[in-house]
């Protein structure tokens, strides 16, 4: 069988990756977010054409072994790692330069915290914030019911329930809203601990808008509530909204934070 | 310049497609849901090399034009779509189908906690949990340090203080660990609250593992605190253990999360 791949440049920081067959069968499209450094150089093509490559076990195939090279290895060590930069190790007493290798394959996937009422929740997080519902899983024994939002298109999942499961667990950032079974209807449900009053602990999630004016003008047609403004306090254009829980939600854009904050740079 | 790529297929399910320069730089690697049709025929090879690419924009290139057939496009759709879907709309209420246009630059960007100590917690989440330091905000004024923590390589990082800041707030699912001054040394502080004892709220991050036993016996190695081994309870292959302030961390991987929760799937 020969199968095409194609990448296609859609942004500074995407890139979609398409495996097709020469019938024209479409095996899976994804979006990848790209190094900046690869990014740059490819953004001058909207598309290329990678190969063929046919994929019968009887025809030999090179490998390509993955491995950078120890030199290089160093170089990047020794760039990032200047004894000048804040986030050095030498400025930043437990910090380890080097990731394990054990380590490699591990992402961030998921933020959990309970909700009162997925029907509020839900309602919430894709109609205010635009997530999409990714994976529910119920356990009736335990009552309690998990719903995983997030920024993924859910119609690239796939119609299998356990592999939609898998396919969510394969996304980085999600929030995963635990509901335990019967706190929407209790009257003596006093509701869960945002952690940013004593005892504090968790503060808030942070979400990355276009536009932090724009946004926040949104949601306060929206009803929202607001923490914080983006022209309140000294920290201009960060805002800060409730969850219908009243978790915190940080707002900001790519565009001010980097001036908002370059007193602590 | 010359870019490599390479699919590898990592289980029925999942290939890993990297792509590197010619001189070893790692740009990308990423696990890749593959539709079944693709994996069995794919499964019996375990690593091919694709081809290299040059990307000067001199360089001709074929372009290969990504244009599903409608009919595709629409079994596609109806499959995903299917009002049988435990996600659609119509089993959720609150769910809203199709975001809003506003929202759609929209990324999940940060998950902020408090920290007692950064010593600690920096060796914890570079040694243990293979993070890297991407940005340190520092703020006398208002004594606190803000350490954004992610899976990300901070030698692809600016070198300039304010456009690391910028970088940084681009990539999505970092920790933001939040250090008031002073908690470290004082003997009258209390700690943090985990958000898993009343008052309940917040419940835990989580991070997708190669492997989950494998990444467990490591961290017994490394005298990590345990909530919950893989095997204990129902849910095997679930780990949960504790950062330095008792915060939760899930451990999973994505060869064994679907058939262990497939009973609530």
């Amino acid at each position: 069988m020969e199968i095409y791949y194609t990448l296609q440049i859609i942004s500074s920081t995407y890139c979609l990756v398409t495996l097709q067959s020469s019938q024209g069968e479409r095996f899976l499209s994804l979006q990848i977010l790209m190094a900046s450094a690869i990014a740059s150089s490819l953004s001058r093509l909207s598309l290329l054409r990678l190969t063929t490559i046919t994929t019968s076990p009887l025809t030999p195939t090179t490998f390509l072994t993955i491995k950078p090279k120890s030199s290089n290895r160093c170089r990047f060590v020794s760039s990032s790692m200047a004894s000048g930069s804040k986030e050095s190790p030498s400025n930043n007493p437990g910090l380890q330069a080097s990731p394990d290798e054990a380590t490699k394959d591990y992402f961030m996937q998921q933020t959990m915290y309970r909700i009162k009422d997925p029907k509020v929740s839900l309602d919430f997080y894709s109609r205010v914030l635009g997530m999409s519902l990714l994976k529910r899983l119920d356990f009736p024994e335990m009552k309690f019911s998990l719903y995983f939002m997030g920024y993924e298109d859910p119609t690239s999942a796939p119609s299998d329930s356990v592999d939609r499961t898998v396919w969510t667990f394969s996304k980085k950032a999600t929030i995963e809203l635990t509901h335990n079974w019967g706190t929407e209807s209790d009257p003596d449900f006093k509701g869960h601990h945002n952690g940013n009053s004593e005892p504090r602990g968790f503060g808030h999630i942070g979400i990355t808008v276009d536009d932090t004016y724009k946004a926040c003008e949104r949601f306060e047609r929206l009803g929202v509530e607001f923490v914080k403004k983006p022209d309140d306090g000294k920290m201009k254009g960060i805002a800060f909204i409730k969850d219908p829980d009243g978790y915190w939600i940080e707002i900001f854009d790519l565009k001010t934070i980097g001036s908002t904050t370059s007193v602590a740079a």
